[in-house]
């Protein structure tokens, strides 16, 4: 063990679980610690402190330490400022760029702890010197798409410090801390009662719900509700595909979704012409605004989005039909568009998509409340397993889901 | 080609299926045909006859198609009396005895086509001669395990018919006809209505529902439910295991389900002691009756059972605690007991549990109405794929499954 | 029953399943039919033949009715030539339009049955009279954003013939005739031994094997497997998305796939990094192909397409990071590259992607071979249930399943 | 905060996630604490010590956080013996006895720590004092329905210690320590080449290897490769169902599993008769073993272990056809041959069975090596996450894991 380095972690480090990690980690890759100074919290509002030495038999291992310590919140001792280096061109960063994960993150510049800001994973951070822009310097995230020759980019690992969640300080309730683990074996209605009141907290405090949603939910004959929700006002953002879309506009024009009637079940058999005719209508229409005002579509989810205004992003996929005018057929810039919902939201429900749940999980930053629901429980095991500090899953019929959370939220009125 | 052997098929032969199949069975088996006679029906109420001549390189060839074609209902020419051997020994049936498929069955005894009681696969047919018992010759069906010495057992195929559901003449309704495929998209409470719907009108003939019971319906928070149904008369008998009737009696000694509160969904963590205090208790009480009237059990399934004389039977597995006094250990015991319950029951739920509802469908003719219940669609497809002629299976929450469910009767009342 | 219509369906169409779809269609409908001809095919090689009258109460319950029987290859009486409609701008279908099936099409032009050319489900038919192009009057399909304003659409269902495929004559072997159900309960490794046997006759008749992979072939530890059989010349074309693009160099520059050494097992953690590391060395390089020339690239199924020239569409997906400069963002784009992989493969293997797989199986006829692996029963089901006349599909891991193919084929080299 | 109590903790206590588990018990559960003492291990191999004040509102919420503590290996401060009562009935315990978790415990008896043998989980604890049997005082657990009338029942927790496993001191390689999450994502033949290799260790150590068999290992064509594990010693024993033991006899006597030629895949159709057939050919020989010597067997799983004399245990279940003689066919019976062979496993292998797997993990200490292998990962998680130290839980196809398996360990014999 020839090569040495120290580094602190501070804050409610044992029951937030990053000691337990951090020693895991030395371990795993080989290294070996010495803790230098351990001053435990007395009680539970107290923090606690660890100053470790990390010993590692070269400097590459080491370093590969260090990295992993870095992202749970051990920071080096002794900090000095980030080091930066420029884009040479556009979409390209400079090497050892510095990679984010989605905690909340702080860079030291000119002798200053500044917030990274939109934190988001898999980015990199640009710094704008003081004088810049709007007088101080700031730092935000870039997707590496965005990234224009001159940017000043960090590099390395020095003068960041990342915050990974806390534990919160009372019994958790249903949004678990950091749980891995997705049981089905939770009492169903109980847990969308709670996700009802999730809900409610966050309009009662202004705060912005976002809907992923897929196809089953119109399908599953759960349209009804969500329009309802949206329309009273719980929900103030849809991101969604091609599919949903025109699945919702489908059950309106012609009562049917997929061919089957929702309502009686009955299956005209000739429903699936009934989803390339919908889209061609709207097609017609020249979108789904139009299509609204034209009184061609009454009702349902993106009527009622287009009626009282609220936000929603049809992001297209290879496998669309059509699509609809709506959908923006670019991946970046349908990125784009999610990254902005997600940068909006705190509380998000992904309700039975998976490409479009990981698209936006993919912009949030850890601290958003997540809420997420299928039938498969390896999708919401996927999607609450990506580090959200406040995470509910529930393996579930999206069908009965939806209906029930409405009934909850609008029964409280 | 050298064999040959001519049979017949007769009935709504195209449209349930049956032509299909038998050209199927005859080209999958290598052999050939030739159609001697078909007469189509003309209209949807006339039934079709095809008299098909099989032909096949070789006697052990034929044999195999004439099985196969015997199994979907195609008859030998020129019947005659079904053959019978007695049986060796106790547990032993004779060589090349026949075993039964799920549907109504006949044989020819003396002459005569008689009807094969309690249908169920697997099993030998027993035959008593006129006179043995109360008049007639009688056959009926005998698992292995219950074959005695002296036993008459049919064997071969000849001189016993079988036949297949057919295709009901009207639109289907969800009760598919024969459908093997289960599809998770179709609008969630319209189906539980439909579900509903078919309890009252069993339950307005007097027919009788058996539910099939997972641990899930409590641990998910639907045991109030089913106990609603229980005890305002819309379940006539429960079949389940040690395990569910366990946490149904936890849930009401304790408020727990597997330590979890099913109300508050807190954790009070020393559930697991819940669950082995639970069975200590009922041993101590003598079993789940003396429980009831000793007034430690004051609710729920078991207790609604008990107070409304329900039948009820619990059926052991290795994977039991304790297990309670009630539950039958011996497996062969317990199918007897399952047996007599599936022979009653006009319609039966399987909620959420792979074991149990094998065991019944194992017991159930081709013509009982049977619903599916489960979040895993391999579950589902196991048992819908029984040959049952009028079957439902759903891949959902049975935590939101079983109240909509209730809700739905209770109201309509 | 106050209006009524004749059809014909001709063919082998008792044991392709036809005639009993056709009297389930009038039935679940509500019409009513009268068989006014049958003529049986007498043995296998034979085919039959049907006119049928069909009733329904009202116009537009008939016309429903005749959609369907259309679909399944029915025809109308005394046909008459397609009707056509002149699409009134661009990406807008006229009134009424066709949308075809996956199953090969004919229309009536001039008194002549022509074949639609590149037949895909979903795409209106676009007519060239005779003369307009090369001579005779042509047929084909087009998407409907691929319309242009003039262009001369067919409208209703007259004048057009589909054509299901019909059951092989012979037994079927793993290929299944139309069969929906996926069982996992059949041997493994012979199963993917018959998989090896179709890739050797595609490959034995020039014939063209396209594999669509998702990540998980790389995560799982197939890749090298894969890129055995693409410089081998068993692989013709690969249909991907950046995921799997960038897994598989991850796995060539730095050892790891998501972060796990895949020999060694062992987590270097600092995995994610070398994901967004991967993607920004091959901007850098300015492609995949210019990162293979620079000596960059050194291995992987990616290397092995570039160094043996083997086509690949990398399609884009709102989850992308990056993306790679070789992703087709654009989601139309993406779909016309794919179409043309999948117009030109006369086997296609669907190696554990549900996105890429349904896009690639929305451009194919029914006619192709197609073989889907998955581990979740649920994609398999829903890739394998769309019509294709030869489809297996299996529930396996794509980390056993890929490498034992790749023995079976090659060890028969 | 009105009651106290002062426990201690001690061990490896950070890593292993024992701190970071006791201050979660005490905030969940909504008591506070304060640390007295915590002297932390300077380097990785010297353990930590904490002792910690425990406070609470009441008497009752400070027994449940104690009760939890206690189950993490906390003890209480200034222990007493353990308290006993007699059972006052067979099969009924004294009142809050004490009911064991599946981790090495210790009683203190006479002053004295004493272990307590064939831990396992949901059992009581009995004591037999000094002289009693062979010198010294004895505890041992005891399932309820093992109880008899006057045994010496631990009660409450005094005088109990839990000893949970502690993460090993180096990498873990893959045996995970205490992982709950399983991925598919791994590199599936490295990840065989592992549980090979830990084949290889425990027996080259005399270990003993207990394979849990469900059918689907041999419906998926790996039977040959586990009787070649049984027959060159690799495997111990086997603990499988009827169902098991009848599909590989069924494979030996027709060579087909649910009547598909395993070889060929060709379908003889007439399968499900082989299966009652081999049933009634098991029963007339008079069991397994007389049907091997008879030469009525000839090969599979259940030949080798004849010929070898492995041990197996054929567990009966409610779903059984036959049964076979050999089937164990009441459940207490079953469990109780089950527990002997767990208790003699250092290596448990569970393939594609949820049912035995259940049924034998109860048995299981937190101590044995498992490896779980199933393609549904609901299945795995369920057995994975049973707080067992060294587990591997693989999502993976068993018809190509077990023959990789085998050839990986044949071949380096």
């Amino acid at each position: 063990m020839s090569v040495t380095r120290t580094v602190e972690l501070e804050g409610h480090i044992i029951d937030s679980g990053m000691m337990q990690q951090a020693f895991g980690i030395v371990m795993d890759l080989d290294g070996d610690f010495e803790v230098e100074q351990f001053d435990v919290g007395k009680d539970k509002e107290s923090t606690s402190y660890c100053r470790l030495q990390v010993m590692a038999a070269d400097q590459s291992t080491l370093q590969s330490i260090l990295h992993e310590l870095h992202q749970i919140g051990a920071t080096l001792m002794d900090p000095v400022d980030v080091t930066v280096a420029p884009a040479p061109a556009d979409q390209v960063v400079p090497n050892r760029f510095y990679s984010t994960t989605n905690h909340p993150t702080k860079i030291r510049y000119d002798g200053q702890w500044i917030d990274v800001e939109n934190i988001e994973m898999d980015c990199a951070i640009v710094i704008e010197p003081a004088g810049s822009v709007d007088g101080g310097p700031r730092a935000y995230t870039k997707v590496l798409n965005a990234i224009k020759e001159g940017d000043l980019v960090a590099t390395d690992e020095t003068g960041i410090r990342v915050q990974p969640p806390e534990r919160p300080r009372d019994a958790g309730g249903p949004f678990g801390f950091m749980q891995g683990g997705i049981s089905s074996e939770r009492p169903s209605e109980s847990l969308i009662r709670q996700v009802a009141n999730a809900i409610e907290e966050t309009k009662a405090q202004d705060g912005n719900v976002l809907v992923v949603a897929g196809p089953a939910v119109i399908h599953s004959g759960a349209g009804d509700a969500l329009a309802d929700l949206v329309r009273e006002g719980y929900v103030d953002s849809i991101s969604a595909g091609n599919g949903f879309a025109t699945h919702d506009i489908e059950r309106n024009l012609y009562g049917t979704s997929l061919g089957m009637d929702v309502e009686t079940l009955e299956h005209p058999r000739k429903g699936h012409k009934h989803h390339i005719y919908t889209i061609s209508e709207i097609i017609r229409a020249g979108g789904i605004q139009p299509a609204v005002e034209d009184g061609l579509i009454s009702g349902g989810v993106m009527y009622e989005c287009v009626t009282h205004d609220r936000d929603y992003v049809i992001a297209g996929s290879i496998r669309d039909d059509g699509p609809l005018p709506d959908t923006i057929t670019d991946a970046v810039e349908a990125q784009n568009a999610i990254r902005e919902q997600a940068h909006e939201a705190d509380m998000v429900l992904m309700l039975a998509t998976l490409l479009h749940s990981v698209a936006v999980g993919n912009c949030l930053p850890s601290t958003t409340k997540v809420v997420c629901v299928d039938i498969n429980p390896a999708t919401v095991t996927q999607l609450i397993d990506r580090g959200s500090a406040q995470a509910i899953g529930m393996v579930t019929d999206i069908g009965t889901f939806v209906p029930t959370l409405a009934d909850f939220v609008l029964d409280d009125e």
